[in-house]
């Protein structure tokens, strides 16, 4: 397993007679696709069943943009938006700019400075865009398409169609009418994919391929976990064990879940892992609220709250095993610093001993801990733990006896927004 | 005042003889410096009380930083980062390089590429360092400078110590004698100004000057928030009633405040307030915990959490009323995103009706709205806004019988750290 998992408390006693039949029924209904939101289990068996020719046609696309432009702006949101701005910050290493061609994201926020000041930055490079909407209208990716399609014309004239890419609907949609009026190259958003689930379709792939990054590798660290993780066994499934954990911690007066890292990079996975549970799970009045923090950063912030506050949290460190680099502390002739102590261990050694300091001094404060630690930041790895926490998810939601695959709550704003904006029809 | 404050609920029925006492209580004792923490009250004359020799030496100091240098390494973690953090990125208009020097932190994570990487980095440029450090013995950034440290002097030499400049205790510590030793150019943590209080100090107005930022703006800011924020009362002090409305939620069910922005370069202001609010109030099984969000990116998130999910949640929106820069939208011949019934309007008006609309959404969905309203990202805004949150803090502690100033929790994972790690006397 890639994925390993372990719990402060007592895993064994929450192997009951009970939740073991709940969990097989679970397993049983999503692969009979009787269970709630069923129309939407498409992500499942995707990594193993994904069109071989659909992932050629994803490579040479990208090499394609890595040709033609320096950057590639991807329009999208929400699902649209964080899968492949997690797996590229998870991938980015400090201070290096290893990516083939610079990926920006727009159309996930509101903001005429932002859509402003980056078609000037635009001026000086060479640009592609690869526009993500289901229906194409989303009101923030399609403003922001609105302008940058503008943008690509007046700039680029017929040979914009070249460098526009459109990720939409197979079928129907505003989106797919002008991608094929306008003879846009087109990957499909499946219709059995929810956007937080859709991280291993074109939606995530293409901006993740055109950074350079292995797509290959990516898929195939999720087929190897959609295989593994398909063992329906509380003894040894850690996507399982999650689940069963969380469900126990939420009924035990624990609804908040705090995701800690200890590398930086891993900022965004935490972003789409806020959206994949919170989303799924936050309907009915129920569900965990899920929060971030980075560590050591927020010991020296929230790090505080956590060892003292409201007694209402638990845990979960993403921890990674091995880093690919590192420097070790030395000697130094003046200690006025107090720091030789530490002469001969690497930083990540450092980093070790702040991630079990924490875990002991948290778990004194009350907070129950669940760990999940993965070996490494490679693109195999990532694949395996977005597929992880997607298996552990739909069992986490339906254990709570919501529908992990829809989001009702997602519209009221909408409808709101377009009546005060005074939308035809609102 | 600069900020302005609502709230969805009947405040007027929070203004009560007993708050209204409790209040009158908490301000007489912190004017008598006989509160709980009183030693730490230095932050709240501080802006008016500030050293004119003080602020001329930083903008001199910033000024020698922008000729000798193109990078600004400031290191430093929690209160010593968060601060100037936070007011560069507010300050920070997309896509641009405002900066005259550019501003990197280091030392608020333990990381052994980031420091590697950073330091191959900084090869190509000119460098200064500013390490921000009380004790000079807090793990993290001690290990960045020791790095750093010998970065400067193996590459500088002797000039190494016209480039360090160290903001530390004024009569001891480490970091001092370091300093007297190398005769680095010295600024002082003020004894009676904790970490999340300090962004006056020369620990946060240092590395916002050498940004080129005016710290005399944002101090000015400051002082009138001083002034006008000194009146005891629930009927006109918005940072009064913004305690009085926290605690009261707290004591209705809500244990959790999420801050939702609707503009990003807001992002760190929030990781500021997490600290400030986290820490001050996060003890004795008791405090709010402290969320954050970014609209609209997470209404296609977290957002449907917020208006479905368990109810325990209230919202406090931090809105910009002006921004700088915009674009309008036009008609298009084809109207086939359906975004016509917007032309004419700037992309601000419609994240207005983004903000309305979410906060009609999630009132219907049972969470309670506070609005704090700000007119622009003025320095002397942020100056305000920040004293705004400090003032209001000390108060809502207070209200909690909490001690603002202290953070015994944070003690507890160091010293595990030190046995992990072996340091002598642990």
């Amino acid at each position: 397993m890639t994925v390993h998992i372990s719990f402060s408390g007592d895993y064994s006693k929450l192997i009951t007679p009970e939740t073991t039949q709940k969990i097989t029924t679970i397993s049983e209904q999503m692969n009979a696709r009787t269970s709630a939101g069923a129309e939407f289990l498409g992500w499942k068996n995707w990594p193993s069943e994904i069109d071989s020719e659909l992932v050629a046609r994803l490579q040479q696309t990208a090499e394609k943009i890595q040709k033609q432009a320096d950057v590639l702006v991807v329009i999208g949101i929400g699902g649209s938006y964080l899968g492949a701005k997690a797996v590229l910050e998870a991938l980015r290493q400090p201070f290096k700019t290893n990516e083939k061609v610079e990926i920006i994201f727009a159309g996930h926020l509101v903001s005429g400075a932002y859509l402003k000041n980056l078609m000037n930055y635009l001026d000086s490079k060479e640009v592609a865009v690869n526009v993500i909407s289901k229906s194409g209208k989303t009101t923030e990716p399609a403003i922001a398409f609105r302008f940058l399609q503008d943008y690509m014309e007046k700039r680029y004239g017929a040979e914009a169609a070249e460098r526009i890419y459109v990720t939409t609907d197979a079928e129907k949609g505003a989106l797919l009418d002008v991608a094929k009026e306008k003879e846009y190259a087109r990957f499909v958003v499946p219709d059995d994919i929810g956007g937080r689930y859709s991280v291993f379709t074109s939606v995530g792939l293409l901006p993740i391929a055109a950074a350079g990054y292995s797509i290959q590798n990516l898929l195939a660290g999720a087929k190897r976990a959609e295989e593994e993780l398909a063992e329906v066994s509380l003894e040894t499934n850690p996507a399982i064990q999650y689940a069963v954990i969380r469900n126990h911690l939420y009924a035990s007066g624990y609804p908040v879940e705090i995701s800690a890292i200890f590398e930086e990079r891993l900022k965004f996975i935490q972003e789409w892992w806020k959206q994949l549970f919170g989303e799924s799970e936050g309907k009915e009045g129920k569900g965990i609220f899920p929060a971030s923090v980075v560590y050591s950063t927020d010991l020296h912030s929230l790090g505080q709250y956590v060892q003292d506050g409201k007694r209402m949290l638990f845990e979960t460190f993403l921890k990674v095993a091995s880093v690919e680099e590192d420097i070790t502390m030395q000697l130094a002739d003046n200690d006025s610093d107090e720091l030789n102590y530490l002469a001969g261990k690497t930083l990540h050694e450092v980093n070790d001993a702040v991630q079990q300091a924490t875990a002991e001094a948290h778990l004194s404060g009350g907070v129950p801990l669940v760990t999940l630690e993965i070996p490494d930041f490679s693109e195999d790895t990532l694949g395996y733990l977005l597929y992880f926490y997607m298996i552990s998810c739909a069992y986490s939601a339906y254990l709570l006896e919501i529908n992990p695959f829809d989001q009702p709550g997602v519209e009221e704003y909408k409808v709101n927004m377009f009546r005060l904006l005074n939308k035809p029809g609102f």
